[in-house]
């Protein structure tokens, strides 16, 4: 782990699921709340740190959809692209905090507006991706996301999260 | 992040539930399988590196219990002793990965053995501090735990899951 000393550009979160459901639009006045769901999943609850390059955003893409993390029919592991599986990205800057004390400190977290610029092109990049993947569009498997800023109210059903952390 | 260049001894992963169900046992033959709840509670997702020392570990449960990440009914953030909020303790060792390539690579996981043997003393001294926390004994809130090795199946509501990474 000798690489951990670079500081971070991103990080991410992964955790295989069955099922998820996340709120993007909460319920205002008379319109009730709005949801996005998944079946059979890879869920990436994704966090961008201060001075986070765009030109990150391909690698990120390609480790994270290529790397075989989701369990097949067989019981080995594949890429969700092959599996093929649907997406569920979660703005998650939680995952930048650092713990001081008793709190949690977000000083090393990319700013409000560059946060929402790296995690829009995020999306965009592995809606990209799976639809230029002939085995996922035949699947009609698809990538959904959380509204950033907004609270990432989630309902999740596993066979066992599998979670992983992968820093870029 | 300077200090990120220390291997950690210890990853442990955070997040705030309104319902969470974890089985303990599969299913096998005649039997059911069995599992444990908590309601309104901190999932602490937790893996042991090489070389981890017996001695983190009071450290490690004072950190995590006594963390301001659980939210009150005013919207405050406090520690989930303070709250009290009940605790769910879930080996993931998949947390020790790095990726490598298409594959993820487990090599600064600690082994089989001593894995366990940390996680039961991490365990064992939750316990010990919720039950020597009055509010805690009061409300009668609880420490449940994951069966080291198994599959961790797990069901999880939250109002957000409010996501945090906490390294020793």
């Amino acid at each position: 782990m000798a690489d951990s000393c670079r500081i971070p550009q991103a990080r991410a979160l992964l955790q295989q699921c069955l099922h998820a459901r996340l709120q993007v639009r909460p319920a205002e006045g008379d319109a009730e709340s709005q949801w996005v769901e998944v079946q059979r999943g890879l869920v990436i609850y994704v966090c961008f740190f201060k001075g986070a390059n765009k030109e990150l955003l391909p690698k990120m893409v390609n480790t994270l959809l290529n790397v075989k993390l989701s369990e097949a029919e067989n019981g080995k592991h594949v890429s969700i692209l092959d599996l093929p599986g649907n997406v569920l990205i979660i703005p998650q800057a939680t995952l930048g905090g650092r713990v001081k004390g008793r709190n949690m400190q977000y000083h090393s977290n990319s700013g409000k507006e560059e946060g929402l610029e790296l995690y829009s092109q995020f999306v965009t990049l592995c809606e990209k991706e799976l639809a230029a993947n002939s085995k996922c569009v035949e699947a009609g498997v698809v990538v959904e996301h959380g509204t950033y800023g907004n609270r990432q109210v989630l309902k999740l059903d596993t066979n066992g999260p599998y979670t992983h952390l992968i820093e870029f």
